[in-house]
């Protein structure tokens, strides 16, 4: 394993707040890409474990999406990791990459004053040979906006391109940047050294502001004083139409290692482990080669076919040709159209203080799993419209019942009467599962009358 | 509509003892084809609805395995039907269609001497046109035993054939019964006049016996006294090899009307209502033709693929060419050797007294819906390894516990301990609805102690 040296001013910067549709119904929009499980770890965990090589847990800073702020926490918490909460940079609203990194750039600034940092996407998967690579461009970034470029190891159409210019100390020039190719351009593009832009960077605050100012001199005012108070009102642009493909000061760094945007089926696919008939994922196969299966909690066969994407969700299921998988997003629209939850939200929701899965709806009930955290609490609430039972399945619960606390462990149950104010914790050292049945005439989650939470939604 | 004459002496006798594979995951060991919902009714109540055209509640006969003589009653009295119980032939193994046919025929025999029936296999589709043919063949069955041979529109290789012979006063004589053909072979078949082997026969008992006689003697010996005592020891042989074949008393009767014998992926797909695009099924269909979904409570996508066979089942996922259904019963197989509760059983089962769903399973818990039937009660029963809680969603439920009577109705729940006796009914008017949690060590079915049990099961 390599050791890599901590560069003492390297700062990292996450981009967590995209929100695909690509790979639905994997990803919702409240549950997107960089969130998903792709083996042991999420995109935005393995992200944050590859900028800890570079970085002290105090150096990283994430920016996301208002709405994924208790995902990120919980997935960081998996893995034994806490995010300083003034590195946190909740978006109220996506408006692309350039305000999203010239919040964490002002943000560093402020707290260091002249810094330089790493920008990784939470979505990507990157070989962690590239690090060393990285770390070696940090003299290159004391004057340059650095991208880094990746050698392609196929004529890929669903990536922009970098065409390097004049050799710099290290890396290049960049000549210019190619919008996403057709397979004939493409494969010029291979074959005259082009590289994949992999939306990675190394800026320096100093060179970043002055280009930002340069070039979006009304998002650098906007930024002068650290955080826009109205950040709706910043113009959506990305860092590369608003910055890269303008300035003259921008440099290119190859990187000769294995990287994808995971950005379809056909990109999880090609990541996975395969098969001697090239099939990926856990199934029966019959005659059946080149599929990718993603399931969980069933028996699946596949036969007579080739080349699907099979992606099964409990209450969603894509079967889709692998090389269609550019119309996952029609499909998604479609949907959209018609039953918006099923592209919003997963069967699985995530809080502050845990997560809830619905097991099943009826006319007039609701079954939910509820998984506290350890430590955590519920807001102290009432329901309008519905009753509930809570059946301790795992660990144990603190439950507050109109004023009185009842402490309950495996298999003990109480009953929350409609109306009754009510605070469900967990204050013990595992995870609390508790199998809530709710009864009622309207069972959503707006039926609810918050008076006290730790996370200050009451 | 046409109205059938009630024949005096025409019984019914409905075939319901199969357990075919082809169509898993839909269908399983412990419920198979006949009693899958098609549509509004399961093709087994299709048929007992047909039966009722040509005869009345008390002169249909059904022979079924055994473990599906729950299945066929609750079946029955959705549709509000009831069978005289002794016309329920409960086979404790299958034997083919020959032991079947010779109970049911011996059986109308001790009731009625000599009668004539209808035998209809359960699990096909038949056009109600056909039964004024069949009506019509009576006369024929006098003195033969009568085939029904479907004309054919198309060359199907899945179904036997009949080759006509000598004209009779209704039908014909057959010259000979032909295996399933290869492809070229079905094309020969159908222009030279053969006709489907629809596994319908109108049999008149002293006929029957007769030829039964002749070329099963043993076979015959055996149902001369009623039902043999050992149905395990009869020979295992269908109608078509033990008699129709050998016997020279056959005659077929030609059938101008839609027949399928359902009896794979394919054939419910030709079944189904179509969109222009030739797609069968609810779902979301983008570039893709001719494909068959069946699916409940899921937002399905197809995209850029044709003529698949997409079936899911909360538990299972079968994605397979329509033209390589015969594959199934390989996939079957397969299962069957690494998990064949997936082979045998669905998350629903099929009690006496109603039914149960599995909604989830953890290390430690288990959580089901359970029907309970209108005036309908499971055992007074104790479990030593799991405790349960009771909550009633829906209807009113009588539970005894431990000596004590209560009433609970909806939202209402009671807690049973590990080692109590105790009994759950519905006494009400409509299903009882409850939500059970299991709390244990061990959580399979075989821990139960049944004490009283009005099906027998004590």
């Amino acid at each position: 394993m390599p050791v890599y040296h901590q560069y003492s001013l390297m700062k990292c910067i996450i981009l967590a707040g995209g929100s695909g549709t690509r790979l639905w119904p994997l990803s919702r929009v409240q549950f997107p890409k960089q969130f998903l499980k792709i083996g042991d770890h999420s995109l935005f965990q393995a992200t944050w474990l590859r900028a800890r090589k570079l970085a002290s847990a105090d150096e990283i800073y994430v920016v996301t999406n208002e709405a994924h702020q208790y995902l990120v926490n919980n997935q960081l918490e998996e893995v034994g990791a806490t995010l300083d909460p003034a590195h946190l940079l909740r978006e109220p609203c996506g408006r692309n990459t350039l305000p999203a990194i010239a919040w964490a750039m002002a943000t560093i600034r402020a707290e260091c004053g002249d810094a330089i940092a790493v920008v990784f996407p939470s979505d990507h998967h990157l070989d962690e040979a590239a690090l060393q690579e990285i770390e070696a461009a940090v003299p290159l970034a004391e004057d340059h906006l650095v991208t880094f470029g990746v050698k392609p190891d196929c004529p890929h159409t669903g990536y922009g391109y970098i065409r390097p210019g004049a050799p710099l100390v290290c890396g290049s020039a960049v000549d210019s940047f190619k919008e996403k190719p057709d397979k004939e351009t493409a494969e010029g593009y291979c074959q005259a050294g082009y590289l994949w832009n992999s939306g990675m960077f190394l800026l320096r605050t100093t060179i970043f502001f002055e280009e930002l100012e340069r070039y979006q001199p009304a998002m650098a005012a906007a930024f002068a004083a650290g955080v826009p108070e109205e950040y709706a009102a910043l113009q959506n642009l990305s860092i590369d139409y608003g910055l890269l493909e303008v300035s003259e000061r921008v440099a290119v760094v190859p990187l000769d290692c294995a990287w994808s945007d995971m950005g379809d089926f056909k990109a999880l696919y090609d990541h996975a482990a395969h098969d001697p008939k090239g099939n990926a994922g856990k199934a029966e196969y019959i005659d059946a080669t080149g599929n990718y299966v993603h399931a969980k909690g069933k028996a699946i066969g596949l036969i007579g076919v080739n080349n699907l994407a099979v992606v099964d969700t409990g209450d969603a299921l894509l079967v889709c040709a692998k090389d269609q998988t550019d119309k996952v997003r029609d499909l998604v629209a479609r949907f959209k159209g018609q039953q918006n939850a099923i592209t919003e939200h997963h069967l699985e929701e995530h809080r502050p203080w845990g997560s809830y899965k619905v097991l099943e709806t009826g006319p007039f009930y609701k079954i939910k799993r509820v998984t506290v955290s350890p430590g955590k609490w519920l807001s102290l609430q009432l329901h309008c419209h519905r009753s509930e039972h809570w059946i301790v399945v795992s660990g144990m619960a603190e439950v507050h019942l109109n004023g009185d606390t009842q402490f309950l462990c495996q298999g003990q149950s109480t009953f929350v009467t409609t109306g009754s104010r009510h605070r469900l914790g967990n204050p013990g050292r595992i995870p609390l599962e508790v199998i809530e049945v709710q009864i009622g005439e309207y069972l959503e989650e707006d039926d609810i009358v918050r008076f006290e939470d730790k996370y200050g939604r009451a």
